[in-house]
């Protein structure tokens, strides 16, 4: 049976200058915005400099909030949001990767509900405040989603929010802002947005959008794949992983992600991997059980990425990501325990058991 | 360059019983519904009692408007529009297909925004009530795009609306409901997602969204057209050719229409052809000159329809329709003055001249 329910209100807006082109957008949202950005991307990048234009151009005013920290436990959102309170603004533009609008679109809803932690995960109720969402790296989709994703300190692991009242208004993505990235954050972002697109296929919330878009996202990315290996990547390939990276997005919307997500976020809230590093190193163990599960699919992601068999796919990634990782049997089964209480394992096709879990852990790290 | 710009913020519910397993989308809306329907399709598709149904398990109150007739004229809308005013509902629900959802659009602003034929065709300001969209049909699109399509006396046409505000809240699309089409409504109506789906390839407001939305369609459709063409019309094909709609209104709610629905319009404002008939005997010669202008993607077209060449996509086509239209030169100047003057002969790739336009027109009709 064919099921294309799908729903992602978001305005995508894409282009070189697209700001500038279309800072008429910006206006309707209210007078005064509140700029939240991390500690460089956003100036580096050059998009705080059009939004600011932009904003100029509209005579709104605006304040810069750059407290946004990698991963951003709940403290620092609480904090930034008491913060951005007191300036009372009308709508929020973020400027950044997945962190920043990650972050944004909790302190979105925070300024409407109420700024408190139990708020945090709460189902929140009121609407928060309008959003746009300025991408600076090509990997997280975050500006196409509903889900922001946080450190908590207290479980000792990173969690997400999701609510369809938290899509972005409008998402800007200009190519130009990804060209500042240095291979490194090129790569690890370039790999989150891959395993995006391939853990929607199995996921068990697939459907035939889903898949369609993860395909989509796969074509694009595999242009991409040739500047990733050797260092090099070109404009036409930065373009490419933009599109990769925004379709990995409007994937997850419908999906959400699978085991690779809950398994790699114990490795970033334990080991400080970032987070395309962590599922990175994960995918190619996960696709072996992909196929035993659903092997159509994985064939096709092989053939979609010009790899001939799952060996091949595993050493372009041990090329990439060289890290050893020595996990004690304590720490595997922590990590396999959090993964197991987490969504993300249940909406993973197949038959995922503790065992499943460890074994690809120990596969990928232990060495 | 690649521009994946796009926005269509409409919640797509798909597949069997999609309503009774999620009447409580609907819940949300408000406390009072009015249904807008046409004469027969609501009830004979069995949509009605569905949503009947949901309504009563959320304990929502409801009215039936069963008042919209085919290529509704304004006055049409004007009327139902007072009618339901009296009944002052939270919210609407449209069942049926294009000339119902079109109606209900309008009907949504006019209730905010005034009941006069002035408002119709200015800028809507303030938004809409809530529209919910149940489609029996397969072929207007109009479940998710911000159009309606109006005839309008004053300019012996039918014109159409178009905001961002009219986009549907929720499109329930079910399977079952297109299974109690007529052949010939099945036909004419999956003629007109064809046509959405070819034109939106060749508009100028196309780019690499609505192109890959269009492609996706295309194929949908050609799982179908062998039970076009035999009558016999699958279950299967019949959820593809639902999906085929879905994506035909996806990709022209990016790149709207082109001259084959400007010169269609004529010939159902003054022959009285259904819409699909209008636009699928244009569609062949429409094709020749897009060969001209845009090789590639005709030679896509054809062969993702499984078309050797255009004389045999317009031999099938011929077999569709056999209707012989004998057109005055004047009547032909007419059409051609009209289709100039409206937005989509300027949104179609290609040098559309007063000449193209008489010759599409001629060699489509006369004979």
């Amino acid at each position: 049976m064919l099921d294309y329910s799908y729903y992602m209100p978001t305005k995508i807006v894409w282009g070189r200058n697209s700001i500038s082109k279309n800072y008429g957008l910006i206006q309707d949202l209210g007078k005064k915005a509140a700029i939240v950005t991390g500690s460089s991307g956003a100036a580096k990048s050059g998009a705080l400099a059009d939004v600011v234009a932009a904003l100029g151009e509209n005579g709104q005013e605006f304040q810069v909030f750059s407290g946004v920290v990698s991963d951003p436990p709940s403290e620092n959102i609480l904090d930034l949001s008491q913060e951005i309170k007191s300036y009372s603004p009308d709508f929020l533009i973020a400027i950044g990767g997945g962190s920043v609008i990650d972050a944004a679109k909790v302190i979105s809803f925070l300024l409407t509900n109420g700024i408190s932690k139990g708020i945090i995960w709460q189902n929140i109720s009121i609407e928060p405040l309008a959003l746009v969402a300025v991408v600076t790296t090509a990997g997280t989709g975050s500006e196409v989603t509903p889900y922001a994703v946080l450190t908590d300190y207290e479980q000792e692991t990173k969690r997400s929010v999701a609510s369809d009242l938290i899509y972005p208004n409008i998402a800007f993505l200009d190519p130009r802002y990804t060209e500042s990235m240095p291979y490194s954050l090129a790569l690890d972002t370039a790999v989150d947005a891959l395993s995006h697109l391939i853990e929607g296929l199995f996921a068990k919330k697939a459907n035939n959008m889903s898949d369609h878009l993860a395909i989509k996202g796969l074509k694009l990315w595999s242009e991409g794949l040739s500047g990733l290996i050797s260092g090099e990547i070109s404009t036409k390939q930065r373009d490419s992983l933009l599109a990769a990276s925004l379709f990995g997005g409007l994937t997850i919307a419908k999906t959400g992600t699978t085991l690779v997500h809950a398994l790699g976020y114990s490795l970033t809230y334990y080991h400080n991997l970032t987070h395309g590093k962590a599922n990175g190193l994960l995918l190619g163990f996960y696709l072996e059980y992909m196929q035993k599960f659903s092997p159509q699919k994985t064939a096709m992601v092989l053939e979609i990425l010009g790899f001939k068999d799952l060996s091949q796919f595993r050493a372009v990634f041990q090329r990439f990501y060289s890290i050893k990782l020595d996990l004690t049997t304590r720490e595997i089964a922590l990590y396999v325990e959090k993964a197991l209480k987490s969504r993300n394992v249940d909406n993973t096709v197949g038959e995922i058991s503790a065992f499943v879990l460890a074994d690809i852990l120990e596969r990928s790290l232990v060495k």
